[in-house]
């Protein structure tokens, strides 16, 4: 097999630097931007569309294809969800993990992986949350049970299954199984939830059979300066292909950096690393800046969904307003011009604000596909911008011109 | 101006013709299917979709975008419609009547255009609502008043409104404003109201400024043969490049047929005639037999979106089974097979039912493309294949292998 990580070139004045992943489905670039299939699509577009945006892997769920449709339909019907779904590109996996402890309550009751997204009432509400997800799906140092949200049924997820889902679904990656704390775990209960996450990941190794597939471990340790540097001196020491970023990423965007400054520069170098659900403009900079060579989070499609399109600053987009416009705007009725006059996408190469606000106000479809096809191409290119920045040694100006 | 409308072949055993229809945007031969972009959109897929099932012309709902985004909206900052959605072809708009008569309770409340599709209990039902419709919109000799179900203000549509609106949204081919009557309506109100129609249609043709769209008047009479008769014969006589057969068709598909028979005989051969909303299978072959040319019905994607995909009879479609499956079936769970093997649409030639099923039962919309696709396909396949067939000499035979 071809060498896994390759880096091409490294930022002078920082910890960036952009590389190639050789998979047995094809090269990915980095730092990437990757688009979520959760259920073995791209919300409202298809892979052609994906092919359109010049998207480079998919990330799907464990979780969400072990309920539906089930790993064995996908391995012995279709090969795989590329099969399945006509995705012919490089794919990842996530464990499982995440969605088993805080989807389903998660979006329900407000219980995510960003502190700081949560304002004080919705916290309130979500330390009750903690208890219902202790009795939801009830963790034991083997593994997690929980109930199925399709038929009730229990149903339960260990280190050795998730890599069998995962090798039944067939990814180029997978993560390792891991307990994703909420923050509202205090220390103590971090502490004890990373030690098994840690006891998990390494029989996560003894469990994967498919030496085509490469196995991340997943780093937690919530806010905690401690906890997290454990972790990664852990997984260092361990032989997986790469790295992922997890968990509690702290309460503002401040800690999160902190949280990258403390675990990446224990991480070796040669293996690249996957921050978990992490999308937004200004924190892909940040954790560019601090080593992060691979993204993934639903926000641009689900963004578009809601009316929110992504710009670049030549069109007004900057961190004060997340780089977006609400394309329900009364000023978007008249409005002749495309949603962004650089962008190549199919969106943009033939549709008007004017059409698109009518579309998306008269909750058309074609708007949820159209609108998608924008926010993600944005991603694709936003990253093309930065690996080029980056082999010509100009991520700061960069970064300066977007960030600041 | 080239001959708008030729006639290539006619049947022999039957009235059953095809030929070319010319347009300032382009040729669309008949027997053609018309898809419905009732917003300036058909429903879920885009522009780029159209041209790769090969769909020949769109028609657009005036009253609907006369509500939502306006005319002028259209025509000053887009130059019309094909601007404004990304569609470069043929278009033709309807008059607003039926959407005017019908629609919001139409939907709501149970009114259609064919008797025969509602149970006995919601035919009850309807002629409350009669009531209803003629208290929501108010009919008098120079047009109707209604009320916007956006903004809730009074509106009003003449006859020569409807044409300055479809001027201004530009497409090639335009009707003229009519009053489109219910199957519940006795032959006194529906006499009165086609001689209101009939006076109306003249007022279009008065009113019609631009020589680049070409009018249709509409023939009403509902299920009544003298009135339908006398409506055709009216028709007839009165400068129009075609003619449309709206309102009520009766109680049963028979019903319809002798419609049909009753009327286009009375028609000038030379001229091409539309039925409207019509899209059912065997409704095609019985209404091309009689002369039909140009169709258009919501059904193919409607019925997508409710997990129906049309299927022929080599694939198990028939008559009994209105030429469809439902994906959501659970035989359908683990189908690796396509919806149709003949079929050269983007989905069959992608997408498995199996994957299909996942979508459609998972809520997820890439699936209300991919099945609005295939059902459109489908429909455009049937149509070059009754067209090849008049050319052969052939279409008793294709009728045949469908319909019986």
């Amino acid at each position: 097999m071809k060498k896994f990580f390759q880096i091409i070139k490294k930022d002078k004045a920082s910890m960036a630097r952009t590389g190639i992943i050789t998979t047995p489905h094809g090269k990915v670039e980095t730092p990437v931007f990757m688009v979520v299939g959760t259920k073995a699509t791209v919300k409202a577009i298809g892979p052609d569309d994906l092919k359109s945006i010049g998207a480079q892997i998919v990330l799907a769920n464990t979780y969400h294809l072990h309920l539906a449709p089930g790993e064995r339909l996908i391995r012995d019907k279709f090969g795989g969800m590329r099969g399945f779904m006509g995705w012919d590109g490089p794919m990842i996996t996530d464990s499982g993990g995440f969605q088993v402890f805080s989807l389903g309550f998660g979006m329900e009751h407000n219980i995510g992986k960003m502190g700081n997204i949560f304002p004080e009432e919705s916290r309130k509400k979500k330390k009750d949350n903690v208890e219902q997800l202790e009795k939801f799906a009830k963790i034991d140092e083997k593994g997690v049970t929980f109930k199925s949200p399709i038929d009730g049924k229990t149903d339960r997820l260990t280190p050795e299954k998730s890599i069998r889902i995962q090798e039944d679904l067939g990814a180029d990656i997978i993560l390792a199984f891991d307990e994703c704390t909420s923050p509202l775990h205090d220390h103590e209960y971090t502490k004890k939830a990373l030690l098994r996450t840690h006891r998990w990941a390494k029989e996560c190794i003894r469990a994967k059979k498919n030496n085509d597939q490469s196995l991340f471990g997943i780093i937690q340790g919530g806010a905690f300066e401690d906890l997290r540097k454990m972790s990664a001196e852990f997984f260092a020491k361990q032989d997986f292909r790469g790295y992922a970023i997890g968990g509690s990423l702290g309460k503002s965007k401040h800690e999160m950096h902190r949280i990258l400054d403390w675990t990446i520069p224990l991480l070796p170098e040669e293996k690249p690393i996957h921050l978990l659900g992490i999308g937004a403009v200004e924190d892909i900079f940040e954790a560019v800046e601090r080593g992060i060579d691979m993204f993934d989070c639903i926000s641009p499609t689900r963004l578009a969904r809601s009316g929110y399109l992504l710009v670049p600053p030549s069109e007004g987009g900057k961190k004060e307003n997340k780089y977006r416009i609400n394309i329900k705007n009364t000023v978007n009725r008249t409005s002749t011009r495309t949603i962004d006059k650089t962008c190549d996408c199919y969106t943009c190469r033939n549709f008007s604000r004017a059409y698109l606000r009518h579309l998306c106000t008269s909750d058309e479809l074609l708007y949820h596909r159209l609108g998608s096809i924008h926010n993600l191409r944005f991603l694709m290119r936003l990253m093309k911008d930065i690996r080029e920045a980056i082999k010509k040694d100009k991520f700061q100006e960069l970064k300066k011109k977007w960030v600041c």
